[in-house]
């Protein structure tokens, strides 16, 4: 007997889901996400530079614990989802460490049949623990799920209330106070700081980064996340685009390492308010980026740290340095990822 | 002056060969491990969850272990095969954990020319020890190998006798006394336990894996194992098949990583009685896997597991709904592998 | 704002610059190495072995170390680089074990504006250093970088003397005293030594590796080298070669990986005279390599262990059975790198 995964019947409001597979996550997953994407932020790269600014060591990459937690919700909740709708709120509260065993749980918030009878939108707020029972991430996300039996009478919709951005007074969480002398812009390849950006601010990341498929299908199975669509060749030739599609978070994390061009010195994701995949990605694409700063904000009582709000947007094939986002209702073509999120950079 | 490998003169029944190069197994193994396969059972993920159930810690996936100590042995046996015959009696003894070092040693214990003159059967005894001298692996394994000089008089027939299965006593050494207690259904991925497995239920594992050039490769060199066929594009196209093979040990690993689906809680390999590579994979094609359970046995003095024993069959670019496997004297259209072995459930 | 790189205006003779990204290296980069290469060589793979032999732990290889420095140097010096022209004295002064952070600064040797007045060769003495600030690891290199500016005066012209090799008495600065009754040469996988190699001696590493566009790039960013030729197909298309470039370092590493077959106590790369990237590496291409010993020489004060002066030369696509090397003016066909260096060996 195998594990189906859950259909929209399968869901109510209110219900707690924990999800399977706890996983200590270590520097050998930390190294395997830097041959991945090449970051390069210091934070994440060195213990020395870590310790200089008050950390007890090199934390893990943002990005890596949120893939480890979003892989670790798929098989309860998207497994048989027709489509991942947004993301919402996604907050890091707390700093993950290599030797850290991470687990998560979702509650499900929100559910509604769609029009058809086929399907229908399940909200579920997700937080990623640590081995002590702290909240080390969380989020809201929805996706579309099919129903096991088209037949089958629907719940009431219940539609949560999505904020529209996380608010700076939620920030910083996951930082401690830091030692800002600490801090060598020789070291972290940058000497702007917070206060050198203001928003409206424009960015071409410039470089691009050809993604193959063994790499994004390393980086799915490093986050433990069974999505069948990004494995299986003999089964999506069949599929609707004839290929494998590129997991969502391996272009969040692509865009993010192609960003230290120009934010060397943006050592934190804060919060991510909104993220868009716009067009599916396959192997064989050069991705590029840009970010536009839309906001800068000052933390309460935190006079080492600032954070701006960015806009990232990620295209393929087509370089950046026309700044191709929005563009009437749709997007520019080659746009495959709109990502409004916070970063935190050194006063 | 490279080493050009053992012919079949070059061994003696009795002799032991103790082969080079020992290796620290590290948790950089075990992440390269998971993203190459993307593994999800618990116990090998989280060292929460080994905690829980009375291990130290995490222990090496047991697949992991015997890629590494089967390419030890690859150099000093099988450098000139011209084919890999088949396992048998492969015993996991003792756990291997993240810092053991692990070092291979074989005996010759049979040997038989073949009618051509041209080659020989070896057969091996061979043994994976630890830092501290401790078997944590043995298994026989046969090979065909060349003669260097087809005129030279071939020793007198030796053929081991092989046992067809691990009998049940046999099993569990490498596993302490577990504390049932800690064992969760919700971090495992599933609540069925040992006697929720019937003999003769079937389990389609309804996932496929795609394998890359760059992935089989990955993982044999992380093994250690030289052996020619699975990295050289340039000599391959002048070869039978006209491109590199897939090492079986790959194909194993990843049948494993697929029988998740339907067999969490099987959260060791105990033995494997039998293990055919029934055709060669190559990159581009996508395995199946279905499983078999062929017998069920308690264990001797152990109220806290259970063993299974099953036959996992690989396919390759071929779905399992229908349970592809033996057909007559040979095997359905599409199957690579028929693995004959014991795995431990929870009681 | 990104960052465009220098260019040859700015550069000062005598100037010294820090680079960026600090990092922390891991037996997770180890296994990462492992997995790329297949490397062998007991001392980098078994903490077991080093002990034996007298080292606290089994070290960081001496390439991963050569390519993470190199990798740091590079958005400095040669992110506007048009050729990387030679490299001369790389020592490796101080062994590096996992957990070691490592950064890296550079001064300029040397500037001559080229004849056409568009760039000018830029040589920098290069330095690794681990998180005590003692040097690991030195070279000097130099690039022919793009003015800004082609009207921009060009300073006077600064060759620096470059030797045509690190003498003897340089040699095994990153070697303790071994314990040599330690050493096993069925661990090690020969049992030659020193005294048995001879100048004049031609060795045929036998083994070929293919090179996937995934293995060249994940390595390059393990390295946290952003030279952009290596990652991205969609501006390659348009560039000289119609497709990505491996990354020289990798070339290195995979003739090293392959020289253990035959040079199996080769424990250590003390220094590196000069190498030549003869010819690009592209993807697809599969690597041979051969190896001839020019000189031996013994080091002051050490009784344990000798040097050879090694050139080994790599070719694609081309086996090495004859030996081919230099030809003439130029080098024979396929060689793609001629790499002049001094490894140790048990004595």
């Amino acid at each position: 007997m195998t594990e189906p995964g859950r259909f929209f019947e399968d869901f109510t409001v209110g219900q707690t889901i924990r999800h399977a597979t706890p996983r200590t996550v270590t520097t050998g997953d930390q190294a395997l996400y830097m041959a991945l994407y090449g970051s390069r932020f210091a934070l994440q790269s060195s213990d020395t530079f870590a310790h200089a600014i008050g950390y007890p060591r090199s934390p893990l990459d943002d990005l890596l614990v949120f893939n480890l937690v979003f892989g670790k919700t798929v098989p309860d909740i998207s497994l048989n989802a027709v489509a991942n709708l947004g993301y919402a709120s996604t907050r890091f509260v707390k700093a993950a460490f290599p030797g850290d065993t991470l687990t998560a749980a979702s509650e499900v918030i929100g559910l509604k049949e769609t029009a058809s009878g086929k399907t229908g939108i399940v909200y579920v707020s997700s937080r990623g623990f640590n081995q002590d029972g702290d909240t080390v991430l969380e989020f809201i996300r929805w996706v579309m799920v099919k129903k096991r039996d088209e037949a089958a009478p629907a719940p009431g919709p219940v539609v949560p209330e999505l904020p529209p951005e996380v608010t700076p007074d939620q920030l910083g969480r996951a930082v401690l106070p830091l030692y800002m002398h600490g801090w060598e812009g020789a070291q972290s390849g940058s000497r702007r700081r917070w206060h050198d950006y203001q928003p409206g601010e424009r960015i071409d990341h410039v470089d691009g980064a050809t993604v193959e498929e063994s790499e994004h299908m390393m980086a799915t199975r490093l986050y433990q996340n069974p999505a069948r669509v990004h494995f299986n060749q003999h089964a999506e030739a069949q599929g609707r685009f004839g290929r494998r599609i590129v997991y969502g978070g391996h272009v969040i994390s692509l865009a993010r390492a192609l960003s230290f061009n120009g934010l060397a010195n943006a050592f934190h994701i804060s919060a991510i308010n909104a993220g868009r995949h716009v067009a599916p990605l396959f192997a064989g694409g050069t991705v590029y980026a840009w970010s536009e700063v839309v906001a800068a904000a000052e933390l309460p009582n935190r006079a080492d740290i600032g954070a701006l709000r960015l806009v990232t947007t990620a295209t393929v094939d087509r370089v950046c340095e026309d700044f191709p986002g929005r563009d009437g209702d749709g997007f520019a073509e080659g746009v495959i990822l709109e990502l409004d999120y916070w970063v935190l950079l050194p006063r």
